[in-house]
């Protein structure tokens, strides 16, 4: 039986996807501005053996309920929200394995300052960085940054293809392994000759540099992805070494792993070159009844509006429009039905009112909701990995910090028992610790080298 | 007398100033990429009651000297170069109360990525942040960034003071004091009608949004210029509140100071709205011999033609095409003759061989350089501070770890002996501690105000 992968799923904000329990007499989340509500969250996820923290982002609001950002607002629902990227040294300097996965968008600055940046952080983590790579799903996030509306879906993937082009180029192909010397007595601290210039001048993105910094453990970070359209699963299969996958139901996971899997050979990589990690939210206790009485505490905190916020971001959809006791599924056959399928379990006989749709997503957003003994947890989670081929979970909090110290006090043990789960970490970078070999990508190195080849042969057929 | 201000000049990178003590068997400064030298830097300037570190930046190679990074890569001048940014968060962690001034320039991406950014450190940091404004002076940068060369350089002071206008609204305008309430009962995080839409539509930034972060303890970080030449000096006058001069001499000094703070008249500000930093490298020792052996020592280690980079960068003057013994000065009148000027003590009458002006930017680079017994340093500074008008230094290093810990073994007991050095830090915001009074900017609060009522005057006008 394979071992079970698990990050953390984050937001550098207070309510992330169980919108409302910061209302909790427990809960510390809104504390997420300060240094140590992460540190602390890093170093109990490392004493569990977390392979990493996936932090996510958005850079605006969730403004389609209502048509404004009043209820996002007045719930926390994401907002406010910093930025993901600082808080990675802090948790770096407390932990010794923990990886950091962090969600960036390609769509609003030029290739070469990330680039730094995303060196600058694997150096500084000692090879722990993985980059989520996003274009961005927010109108209100394009309206901030100066853009008169989003670009198209399929184009920002197009423009996304040659900015990791770029990347790559800068991350693989500008310093070689040996280049930073630091030989004294020659008073050489980096051959010029074995440092290269990237030129690229492209439909999208013009650079000619040689990248600012020399090789960190990992050179390229390991790339994560989450698209789940067919542009977006291409551009996964293309690029990613980590997939974060979202569906109510292990039979609807299992197609698409199915499909990525697939997707993956088409681009001549291995099915087994990505590793797939599934959304869940656990809620346990020592008991069943323990973790039902859980479950129903933290009922109490649900900000059904909210959660309304959130599927009306996720769906594009404005479900202000309708009552707490609206029943949509089975009345109505229409957009909402439809968007609410995505985000419930399949059982097709049950019939949802607005109210219970809110509550449904009130606890763990749209991931599937695991509430039980250790035993049950791990039972759930070993059916998952069995019936649906992904290779972890991204789980998704609930109240900070109980949610993590009682998965790590009560559910670690019980995979481990099982043989499911490491006991320690290996050593390496987070690359080596996920895939048990190899520090850099050989995807992007192989990347980068065509993208030189093209633009050489293209410049041979000028000449010729 | 007034107390001196002192901030330690750093890059994130090994070779800032003194190219080439690299090679020295006591320096560190190759190990910038790991988050513990950073650390130990913080921890030491905090045992010194440094104000802040000043963290400087290029998004771009020297290539100026023989056209082409060759020299820059061989020398380590500047190069590798990391993100400034992250390693503020692992300082911030391991110390109380020093202040971090983080380079960023503005020319690479919008306003409201940056703003959220500064905002999330201003939270990390509970307001320890100051962001030195640049709009880069690199053409290397530009190319690295897309752009085809660098837009000219008053242009890019006129789209500075809109990017200025668009956070200065994000930060002052977007959130009232008491937006977040966090009350449990009404189930209210944020009351939605304290936080406002920024709407700014203007030549070179649209902006719509509400600012995604909460007000952070000072709001607007803690603004620093360094901006030499007319234009710079009007947008210093504007929008700073500490301002980084250098110059060779203190006469030089003296007049630049004084032209600000009529500068600054101009603008409707008052003389001490600024604290002014000057350049300075020091090399102490117990006794003026054992500082003229350090001093000799270092020497050794001097890289002349990493100096030269740094010398061509910095005036766009390549010296690559100069012998180390050609004489430039009284025999040559021309530019490089002029661009030695003012990097060189002024003694109009001394001769200078290429070789000399390499040596002389090889120990602190552009900065006056004091060599002494504490007695010796004390006076000095204490010189500049009566006859120049500067508020205090900006302290370059020379080697690290030793040049701090000099400097705040035998320096700063004896400027506090002498009255002119704290022995304890302020509570409070940096801005709190650099002036005494105030967590937040007045001058950023008018101008935001201002902005907001040019665009609805402009409305007024449409309608009427």
């Amino acid at each position: 039986m394979k071992q079970i992968r698990l990050n953390a799923f984050f937001q550098n904000c207070a309510g992330h996807q169980s919108i409302g329990q910061w209302k909790n007499p427990i809960d510390h989340s809104t504390q997420y501005k300060t240094l140590t509500y992460w540190t602390d969250i890093a170093q109990e996820l490392e004493r569990g053996y977390f392979d990493g923290i996936f932090l996510a982002d958005v850079m605006g609001v969730y403004d389609v309920y209502g048509g404004n950002a009043d209820a996002a607002l007045r719930s926390g629902t994401q907002v406010p929200c910093n930025d993901p990227l600082m808080i990675i040294p802090a948790m770096a300097m407390v932990t010794r394995h923990l990886g950091f996965g962090v969600t960036c968008t390609l769509s609003y600055e030029p290739p070469f300052p990330l680039a730094r940046r995303m060196s600058t952080l694997d150096h500084l983590t000692n090879g722990r960085i993985a980059w989520n790579v996003v274009t961005g799903y927010l109108e209100s996030a394009a309206k901030a940054t100066g853009q008169k509306t989003m670009t198209s879906h399929d184009l920002r993937y197009d423009i996304a293809d040659e900015y990791m082009d770029v990347v790559y180029k800068l991350w693989e192909k500008s310093w070689e392994d040996d280049a930073v010397q630091l030989d004294k007595d020659a008073g050489v601290y980096t051959d010029p000759s074995k440092v290269h210039r990237i030129n690229h001048q492209g439909e999208y993105y013009n650079v000619d540099a040689v990248h600012i910094c020399e090789p960190s453990p990992q050179r390229t970070p390991l790339i994560f992805q989450a698209g789940a359209s067919s542009r977006g699963q291409t551009f996964a299969a293309k690029h990613a070494e980590c997939v974060f996958v979202n569906a109510p139901s292990k039979k609807i996971i299992a197609q698409s792993v199915k499909k990525l899997r697939e997707a993956l050979q088409a681009q001549g990589r291995q099915p087994e070159d990505v590793c797939v990690f599934a959304l869940m939210t656990v809620i346990v206790g020592k008991t069943d009844e323990e973790a039902r009485a859980k479950y129903e505490e933290y009922r109490r905190y649900i900000d059904r509006e909210g959660a309304l916020v959130l599927m009306s971001g996720w769906t594009g959809i404005d479900f202000s429009a309708l009552a707490y006791d609206d029943v949509v599924k089975h009345e109505r056959n229409d957009a909402i039905h439809t968007a609410i399928d995505r985000f419930t379990t399949a059982d097709p006989d049950r019939v949802w009112t607005v109210g219970e749709v809110a509550d449904h997503i009130g606890l763990g957003g749209a991931s599937p909701l695991v509430v039980g003994s250790p035993e049950r947890v791990a039972d759930e989670m070993q059916a998952w990995m069995e019936e649906t081929g992904v290779d972890g979970f991204n789980l998704a909090y609930t109240t900070i910090p109980a949610s993590i110290q009682d998965f790590v006090d009560l559910v670690v043990p019980e995979l481990q028992a099982r043989g499911l789960y490491k006991a320690a970490y290996q050593e390496g970078t987070l690359r080596h610790k996920i895939f048990g070999k190899g520090d850099r990508s050989a995807t992007a190195s192989a990347l980068a080298q065509a993208s030189l080849d093209a633009v050489e042969s293209a410049q041979l057929k000028v000449i010729g």
